[in-house]
């Protein structure tokens, strides 16, 4: 299936210049749902993963059920003050300013096989601080796997050290 | 299996008094994230649900893998100005002040029937707001369906004109 025919390309959101890929009309497809969870599960059915873990929000909406479809388990990454127990914390720079991801610090045993899950790979920065919270509570990270990927921002570059996927690739 | 066991009570987050149930140990459980998918999906099986509708966030993590697992879409209901597309809105309050939930004017089709999911049913407020959006855009909401309920919250009497299940009960 043509996963990029389902995914709603919206010209000037959040602002000016920014040519956005709305996953939504993706996901109310139960087609475009089915498959895109399958394609990465696929990519990953072979490679021993204990866990999948994904950064709030849209990182649910494709982690959640790829951890179900492979019968594993789904640890999330959530901003700062938001998970209730003990907690790994990364800063991370945005366009203005830094942003706080967070990991419970029991959520990952000691060399668990971790796949990253995010929906869009744009400049790279949020998804390697989810690798080093993984990292950091002793999680191997076995992949980085996103739906879209915007080559022209060089994502796959900064990420360089791990295996990164994805299904839909755009030059803009 | 015996979902509650699974899941982490944490008193005094996010504030003294409250006593937090985490349902992230559930999840990071193998058994405990496929059997609660599960339990929800046998109850939906024979109403034939279009479309799976949850909010941000944690709606985003039971309500997904339920759709995929029910082989349809999912229309997330978001905070103000995360959609790219257009909305419909609305306010509900909170303890103080009021919120803005959103959702895509085009996300449903008139008479679609839509399950509602979410993790916890407490007063009902939000999920009141849900259900609200989903009829604003012609949708049929067929039920309300929670992880888990604090019955003393009485949200059930709020929702009363709806079909709501739940599979873990707590008294406080």
């Amino acid at each position: 299936m043509d996963l990029r025919s389902k995914i709603r390309v919206i010209e000037g959101f959040p602002k000016e210049g920014i040519s956005f890929k709305d996953i939504t009309t993706l996901i109310q497809d139960k087609d475009g749902l089915r498959e895109s969870i399958d394609q990465i599960a696929a990519l990953l059915k072979d490679k021993n993963v204990d866990l999948v873990v994904g950064p709030e929000a849209r990182g649910f909406i494709f982690g959640v059920p790829l951890a179900y479809a492979l019968g594993i388990g789904f640890v999330p990454v959530r901003k700062q003050g938001k998970l209730p127990f003990e907690t790994i914390k990364a800063e991370y720079s945005l366009e203005y300013g830094t942003d706080v991801l967070e990991i419970h610090k029991d959520a990952i045993k000691p060399g668990q096989r971790v796949a990253i899950v995010d929906d869009l790979l744009a400049t790279g920065g949020t998804i390697e601080s989810v690798a080093r919270l993984v990292e950091s509570v002793g999680g191997e990270v076995v992949s980085l796997n996103f739906i879209i990927e915007l080559t022209e921002l060089k994502g796959r570059e900064k990420l360089r050290k791990y295996e990164v996927n994805s299904l839909v690739k755009y030059d803009v």
